[in-house]
C-alpha cells in the first residue's frame, strides 16, 4: 500500500471508526461467541501474496466485531472505565507515523521532552507536591508506564534496590538472598492483584494487611504489622497503598499511613489508577491528602481522562531511586547529552523501547482543557449517584460500601449464591454488561459508569435490567 | 471533538501521514536540538479550556517535528530498524477506536482470538518447532509482548520458578533466598543489556560468557561454565542466547548450545529480536537451527517485518511454565470460559492490560503477504552487501565481523580514538545517523539498513558522507 492509497484507505477508516463508535449502541456490549470462534473464520496460516484492502477491510465485520466486548458502549458496566477519545486516537495516528523508539533522549528527543512536560502539567493539574515535578529544583519526576501492574513492579524493585543498600550497609556480608529472605513489602487485603504480583516477581514477602470496614488500611494495622515484623528480625520497607480500589473503591488512609512510613523507613507508593483521574477536581483532591510522604505515585489516565491505553502515569520524589534499579548502559546507546538536562527514559521502566505516548496525552490536555476534563469526571460521578439512588429506593437491595466516584457495588439482600445467579443472568442476558467483586467473603455486583457516552437514560435502562433478572431471580428462589 | 469533526481531522491527519512519510527525506535524520529546547515553546501549564484542533495542529511542526529523530528517514543507519507501514497503522487506528482491555478471553474475545491465531501464522511463517503453535496437541502457544526485554524478563521469571520448585523438592527446607543465591545463568558477554538487567529485576546471579571471534556463544564454553558453577554448588538453570546481537548482528551456536541446556536441565530462552525476522526466507533458516531445543522464543516483528512498534513475539514449549510463574486470580477477572480453549494472556506477561495488536500483524500480514515482507528482507540484505563492498574497495576501512543481514560493522584501520571522531564528525554532520558500538575493545561504527524505503542511491549517499569525513579525519590526523 502506497501513500496514495494510505490516503483512500485512511479516510475509509476514519468513517468507519467514527461510525463505530457514533454507532455504537446498536452492539451488545458483551459478545455472544465461545472460546475458539474465530479460529474458525480464518485461514490457518498466512497468505503469500498481498491481499487486497477489500478483502481485509471486509473481515472486520465478519471476524472481530462479533467477539468484541464493546468497552464504549454505554451499556458496559464492567470492570473499570478504559479511555478513549478522538483527540487521543489522532495523537497514537502521529505517534505511530513517526514511530520513533524513545528510549534515549537522542533517539528521539521530543518525545523525551513533551512527556516530561506532560508529566509536568498532569501533576500540576492534580495539585501533586511540587517535589514531584521536573520543573523544581530537586530530583523528581515522572515517567509514562504502560500500565499501573508496571508501576506497581518499578516501584517495588527501586525500593527493593535501596532497601538493600541499607542493609548492606549494616551487614556488608550477608548475601542477596539472605537480604531477600528479610525483607517485606505491605499492601492491604483489597489491593488490586497486580500488587501481590509484583513481590512473586521481587520475590519479597509481601503482607496482604486488613483493611478497616470501609475498606481502607489504616495506620494502626500498618504500625502493629511493622513492629510484630521487626520483632521478628525482618526489614520492613514497602508499602503499596490504593487509592480506589478495584473490588469497591475503597480509599487507604494515607494520611495515617504515610508519616508512619517516613518514620519506619518504608517506601510508600500510592496506586491510584482509577480514582486519580478524578482528583483533577478540587472536591475530590481530598482523596490523595497525605499523597505526600509517598516515594512514588501513579494513576491512569488511560482509564478516566479520555487518553486511550496505555498510559499509567507515574512520578518519583527521587528519580534516581529509579535508575539505580535499573541502570545498565551498552555503548550503542549512550549519547553526548546523556545525563544532563533530560532523562533517558529507559532506565525508568521494564522496556527498553517506548511509544511517543506523550502526543496522545497533549492532544487529549489541549483539545478538552482541564474543565472539559472535570466535567467528564462530575458527570460520571452524578451517573454513580443516580444508579445508587435506584438501588437503594428498592428494598429487595443494598448498596455495598461507600459510593464516592464512578463505581456503585451492590447486591439482592441475601447470601452470596443469589448474587451470583443474578450476576449470572445479567450478563447471560447481554443487554447490559457488569463484572462482581467479593471482599471479605461477601459477594456483590459492581455498576461502573465506563463509557463517556454514558448518559442518565443509560442508567436508568441498566437499572431496568438489573430489576428485571432481579425479579426472576426472585421468581425461581421463591419456588 | 465530536464524530463529526472527527471526520474531518481524522482526513487531515491521514494526508499530513501520507505528506510526512513520503517526503520524510526533506527532513534530517537526526535533530539539531539541545536537551530542554521544548519546554521553552509550550506553556508550563494545561490549558483550563479546550483549545482549537487548528491551534493543536499547528504545533505539530512547530514544536514536536524540530525534535524528531526521523527513524523512518532513508538516511537513518543508527540502531537496527523499527517497523511502520501504511496497513500497521490501519491496524493501530482500528484497535484504538475498539479499545478494548483484553487482559481475559472475555474482557474481548476477538483481542485474544485474533493474537492466538497471528502466533501460530507467525511461527509457521519462521518454520517454528511445531511444539510451538497452539494449534498442536502440546502445551505450546505463543503472545505479543511490549518489547524483547519484557519476553527476556518473563522467560527468566518462568524458568526460576520451575528452578525453585525443582530445588524445593530435593531441599524442602530451602529459604526462597537461599535458593535465589544458589541460581545462575548464563548469557553472552554480546547479548543485549537487557539479558543482564533482567537477572537484576529477578535477583539472580548472572554470568556474561565469553564468546568465540565471530562473536559466537559456543557449547564448550557453556559446558565448562556449568561445571564450574555446579563444583561451587550453585545450580545453573537458564540460558538466554541470542540470534542477530545489537553490537554487531553474531549468533549464539544453537545447535552446540541446545542439548546442553536439554541435558543439564536448563531453559534456554532465544532472543532473536532483530535476526528473527529474516528467518522468514528460506535461505536464513538456518540460523534457528537448534531453536527445537529452547523452551521460550522471541523476536520482534516491529523490528524488521513492517509492524509498528509495539510487538515482540514470544512462544513458549510449555505455556502453564509461564502461567505459573504470574498467576494470581481475583474474582473480578474470573469469567465463565476460563481456563478452556483460549488463554487469558493477562498470565503471560508483567502488564495486566493490552492493546489490540494482533490487528496491525494480522493486516500487515495479509497486505504484504509472506512473499511481500521476504522481499523487504532480501532487498535490505543486498543493500547491507552493498555498503560491505563500498567499505571494502576503500583500503583505509575494514569490516567488522561478518555481513550476514541488514547490518554492516566497519572501521577506519586504526586505534579507537580515530573511530570515536569519524563517528562524531558523521553524527555532527547530521545528513545520515548512525551509533557506534564496541566489543571486547574494539570500538566500531554500524551502519543499519533501516527504513524500509531505502534504496541502493541511499547506501551509496550514506557512504559518501563517511568517506567524506573520514578524509576530513585523515587530514586531521596527519597534521
Amino acid at each position: 500500500m502506497d501513500g496514495e492509497e494510505f490516503r483512500i484507505r485512511g479516510r475509509e477508516m476514519i468513517d468507519y471508526i467514527t461510525e463505530y463508535l457514533d454507532g455504537i449502541t446498536s452492539r451488545p456490549p458483551y459478545p455472544k461467541v465461545s472460546p475458539g470462534y474465530l479460529r474458525e473464520l480464518i485461514p490457518d496460516q498466512a497468505p503469500r501474496m498481498g491481499e487486497s484492502w477489500a478483502a481485509v477491510k471486509a473481515d472486520i465485520e465478519r471476524v472481530i466485531m462479533p467477539g468484541v466486548t464493546h468497552w464504549h458502549n454505554p451499556h458496559f458496566h464492567a470492570y473499570y472505565p478504559t479511555g478513549n477519545s478522538y483527540p487521543a486516537i489522532l495523537g497514537d495516528m502521529l505517534s505511530d507515523a513517526i514511530a520513533c523508539i524513545g528510549f534515549t533522549w537522542a533517539s528521539s528527543p521530543a518525545c523525551t521532552e513533551l512527556e516530561v512536560s506532560m508529566m509536568d502539567w498532569i501533576a500540576k493539574m492534580l495539585q501533586l507536591p511540587r517535589e514531584f515535578l521536573f520543573s523544581e529544583e530537586g530530583k523528581g519526576g515522572g515517567v509514562i508506564q504502560g500500565t499501573a501492574s508496571e508501576a506497581t513492579l518499578v516501584a517495588l524493585l527501586s525500593a527493593r534496590t535501596a532497601a538493600m543498600h541499607k542493609l548492606r550497609e549494616h551487614k556488608p556480608d550477608m548475601t542477596q538472598g539472605q537480604m531477600l529472605d528479610k525483607l517485606v513489602a505491605y499492601t492491604s487485603e483489597e489491593a488490586h492483584s497486580s500488587v501481590e504480583r509484583s513481590s512473586l516477581i521481587g520475590m519479597v514477602q509481601m503482607r496482604l494487611l486488613q483493611t478497616d470496614a470501609k475498606g481502607a488500611l489504616r495506620g494502626v494495622t500498618l504500625e502493629s504489622a511493622i513492629k510484630e515484623d521487626r520483632e521478628k528480625g525482618l526489614f520492613p520497607f514497602f508499602l503499596c497503598a490504593t487509592v480506589g480500589t478495584t473490588s469497591r473503591c475503597s480509599f487507604d488512609n494515607l494520611a495515617e499511613l504515610g508519616p508512619i512510613c517516613t518514620q519506619e523507613g518504608l517506601w510508600m507508593h500510592v496506586d491510584a489508577a482509577y480514582a486519580g483521574s478524578a482528583c483533577i477536581c478540587p472536591e475530590f483532591r481530598h482523596l490523595l491528602d497525605g499523597v505526600e510522604h509517598s516515594m512514588s505515585f501513579n494513576f491512569n489516565p488511560h482509564k478516566w481522562m479520555r487518553v486511550n491505553f496505555d498510559c499509567s502515569t507515574m512520578w518519583f520524589k527521587d528519580r534516581y531511586s529509579v535508575t539505580e534499579a535499573f541502570e545498565v548502559d551498552p555503548l550503542y546507546l549512550k549519547h553526548d547529552h546523556q545525563g544532563k538536562a533530560m532523562p533517558d527514559y529507559r532506565h525508568w521502566h521494564i522496556p527498553l523501547g517506548r511509544r511517543f505516548r506523550s502526543l496522545k496525552v497533549w492532544f487529549v490536555l489541549r483539545m478538552f482543557g482541564v474543565s472539559g476534563l472535570q466535567q467528564q469526571i462530575r458527570k460520571d460521578v452524578l451517573l454513580a449517584h443516580q444508579f445508587e439512588r435506584l438501588v437503594l429506593a428498592d428494598p429487595r437491595f443494598e448498596i455495598f460500601g461507600e459510593v464516592v466516584l464512578g463505581l456503585v457495588c451492590f447486591r439482592f439482600k441475601g447470601d452470596n449464591a443469589i448474587n451470583e445467579r443474578l450476576n449470572k443472568m445479567i450478563n447471560d442476558d447481554r443487554r447490559i454488561h457488569i463484572t462482581p467483586s467479593a471482599v471479605k467473603g461477601t459477594y456483590f455486583l459492581r455498576f461502573a459508569v465506563c463509557a463517556s457516552s454514558t448518559q442518565g437514560a443509560d442508567v436508568t435502562y441498566a437499572w431496568s435490567v438489573v430489576k428485571e433478572m432481579a425479579d426472576k431471580v426472585a421468581a425461581s428462589t421463591a419456588k
